[in-house]
């Protein structure tokens, strides 16, 4: 394998499939896991471990992450809501357990009925159990905060409390961290100014960034992170994962305009761009009713593009 | 008025209407402008002086400059690509006139059937016009360099050749430049690049700069620009102003989304949004047939939006 300037990682097959009523087979979700690590993406958040009553869509999470585990070069990461899913996801194989919470005490008691000290003991309860297993069944634990640039119940989150949450993040033993403009609040000067003060707190611990789309600042948000040194970027193929409360608009940043972008600055992402718009190609077959974001998809590639070098 | 910190200029009446096949009567046209400088927009591109018979859309051109002479505040450009229109647009009134070649001299003789040299030549003649008149009559000359981020007949425009064309433009005369992606191919890297130099030749000549979003890299370009400096840059509303050979394509910057992020960023525009958007859906209205792009416009502001203090 190459070495990549960035690491650009695919969520929508948990943060676009959460969002969709039409429950996506296990072998077509294998198929797009397959097709997308062939295309050069190597990490894929294929799954989350909540309660299958409450996502039908997820209930086969377990085989999912076991098939997705034989692809060779892939990391195989699944979101985790709390203790309980963390087992799951170990017991399946996870490589990577990405653990949430929300920054804004509002949207975390909504999304999981906790307070960010509560989910705070939650992180560190999944740090203990990964801790106590055998070094080779150890998966990486990703601590993502949300709404770290504002909230649709609170409207504002000041920064010093999503740096403080940083902190106290970093204090539970997690091993990586992601940012997130869940509800695609995010400004350039915002995202410069956060991700600057993040990393400062978080020294050697890697930092990853989560945008949407949702204003359509989601590329610009992800320039801004670039130049404060970020270099792991989520993104989802044809932009899948709108917001539940805003029907019709965007979702995650777009994959395959992300990739353009970033090979078009000469940042090395590892990914074959004409074999990812294939890939969105068959996830549009599979699923004809859904609208798709992303630009270049539609437009084409320019004359004169060509892979960073 | 207040003091901006950024100038948005609307080229939707020019660079998005001359694509569509639907004319628009000149009153739609004139509340148009009325409306959007009542937003706060103050310079809007309102026609473009290119034979009637070449684009129906346009021959109204003279009247639409006329009537919007008369909103107090507002500088009316009109684009002109030769002596002629630019004796026409003289006539009509404008305040500024949009003189434009192509970098790529294949895209320019697509175009206006010059050599990028012809076309220099034609700039002169054009500020020499101007330079003839009375004082008080005298419009400003802006020179427009198209496709200076790539060519869709070209590919590649070498920087060099771009840097060289700014210099070249500057010395016939002009009052101010404009870079263009044309075609959007552009990325942030190139466009802080391109930006950068071409302030250093220029000097205390102000440059624009106009991104088109085809391949949804608009707004990055636009803080990219942002960050070496530049203070004017176009936009249009919903969007508007797709390529005849992308059937679907976005056109240019949206300039809700615009104005979102600059606003959001700390920086003033003078444009009220929701005024803004209210236009937008006057629009809409005028032209339901058509397709409009934007993000903000679908998912609505932020529960925290505040414009720059």
């Amino acid at each position: 394998m190459t070495k990549t300037d960035v690491s650009v990682r695919e969520v929508g097959m948990r943060d676009g499939l959460q969002s969709i009523s039409f429950i996506m087979p296990t072998t077509k979700k294998h198929e797009w896991a397959v097709r997308e690590a062939a295309a050069g993406v190597r990490e894929i958040e294929v799954a989350s471990f909540v309660p299958p009553k409450l996502l039908p869509q997820m209930a086969d999470g377990a085989e999912v992450v076991a098939q997705a585990r034989k692809i060779a070069g892939l990391t195989v990461a699944a979101l985790v809501p709390n203790l309980k899913g963390a087992e799951r996801a170990v017991e399946a194989g996870a490589h990577k357990l990405n653990v949430v919470l929300s920054v804004s005490e509002g949207h975390n008691r909504a999304n999981v009925r906790k307070t960010v000290q509560e989910s705070l003991a939650e992180f560190a309860r999944i740090v203990a159990l990964v801790r106590a297993l055998p070094a080779e069944r150890r998966p990486i634990v990703c601590g993502g905060l949300a709404t770290c640039f504002g909230c649709t119940i609170e409207g504002d989150v000041p920064e010093a409390q999503v740096l403080d949450t940083v902190e106290r993040a970093i204090a539970t033993g997690i091993d990586e961290l992601v940012l997130a403009d869940t509800v695609g609040y995010g400004n350039p000067a915002q995202v410069r100014r956060i991700f600057a003060a993040a990393q400062r707190i978080a020294g050697a611990l890697p930092i990853a960034a989560h945008f949407h789309d949702t204003r359509g600042l989601g590329l610009a948000n992800a320039v801004a992170a670039l130049d404060t040194g970020i270099r792991r970027l989520d993104a989802s193929l044809g932009g899948f994962g709108g917001c539940p409360y805003a029907p019709g608009a965007s979702g995650n940043v777009d994959m395959e305009d992300l990739v353009f972008m970033l090979e078009s600055m000469g940042m090395k992402t590892g990914v074959d761009l004409n074999r990812l718009l294939e890939v969105r190609r068959f996830i549009e077959s599979v699923l004809p009713t859904d609208t798709f974001a992303g630009a270049v998809a539609v437009a084409g590639l320019p004359k004169n593009y060509r892979p960073a070098a």
